[in-house]
């Protein structure tokens, strides 16, 4: 390897032992200390690849996006929009969330309920997150109204607290109490929740 | 004041800023020289009134136990039993956590985000305090399926899990988003929900 490829590779191997961190404890957990320890990297190694744990925490929540993107949103644009594609965003997103207990869940609900109290540019980025994908859900579910798939005195705001509400509910039985059945409680709420939104032309 | 009542009194002081400080921190983050600091109490006579961390951690969660049962469980038990029962447990519940955003929601769920990878006695009597909060909602399920109240094919571990999973979802959109619609949007969430768990003999 040239010194750029050695390079590139000693960032991806922090970057790899950052996100593994960050998932199983929390990103408020991460420290370029630990992490020194955990990857071998001398500390000044660590500090001159990422520049600092803010820089680190940001990677770290890039790379989650990265994968959330690969793993949930872009699939479910490839199925039709409307009720398929919000069925779909919210099952992957259901299974990645539950399937994932050992490497953490969401980086991003396990923030919120870390970094609630914490103002900073961290808790920022988090929020914005958050609203990011909640808007994606929202654009859907309108989208579903207008394809007739849902009644059409939804409103989404409401519909997209709820599923949220489900997705955290997931997270909190499968990560907290180890619960088993959890990958089918979701789904069966998932249904029973969509059925009361659902136009009766659809329910035939 | 005697030695006995002004010994009670610290002791009182003491339990106070830490219940404040869990509420507002997270249980976690309960520390006796932060709260020597607090409350201007030495840390030695800290230490010789709360004993340990760890009693600290179980006291604070003692009191909020004694709230709860207060604020939510006993009124509860006025009502009659089944659904009405059901419907003011969660009802007092959601307006606990979703009001007491400023003093920090519900210790029970934040404590469960906080110690998911945590193993030791205080992930332990959290995960004990869920799970004896979980069978008391069970048992009024129960109790409105033998009234007749809920279709007989509710599933009760199901019906408890969608219940939860909203009073989560309302501490998150309360404590982090820092929404303004929360409590009116859980108590729609929670008439839908119910909604669909309801025996025809009930829906007129």
């Amino acid at each position: 390897m040239n010194t750029t490829a050695k390079s590139e590779a000693t960032y991806a191997t922090i970057l790899a032992a950052g996100y593994d961190m960050a998932a199983a404890e929390g990103i408020g957990k991460l420290s370029l200390g630990e992490l020194s320890k955990r990857t071998g990297i001398s500390k000044s190694g660590v500090f001159s690849r990422v520049g600092s744990l803010e820089a680190l925490q940001s990677a770290v929540l890039d790379e989650y996006d990265r994968r959330f993107g690969e793993e949930v949103f872009l699939p479910a644009l490839q199925v039709p929009r409307g009720l398929p594609r919000l069925t779909m965003q919210v099952d992957l997103w259901l299974k990645k969330i539950g399937n994932e207990t050992a490497r953490g869940g969401c980086l991003y609900t396990a923030g919120a309920f870390e970094f609630d109290d914490v103002p900073g540019p961290l808790r920022d980025r988090i929020e914005a997150g958050v609203m990011r994908w909640r808007a994606s859900l929202r654009k859907t579910v309108l989208q579903a109204m207008e394809a007739g798939h849902l009644r059409p005195d939804t409103e989404p705001e409401q519909l997209v607290f709820e599923i949220y509400s489900l997705a955290i509910g997931v997270m909190h039985d499968a990560r907290f109490l180890r619960a088993n059945a959890v990958p089918r409680r979701a789904q069966r709420a998932f249904n029973r929740l969509i059925s009361t939104y659902k136009s009766f032309n659809d329910l035939e």
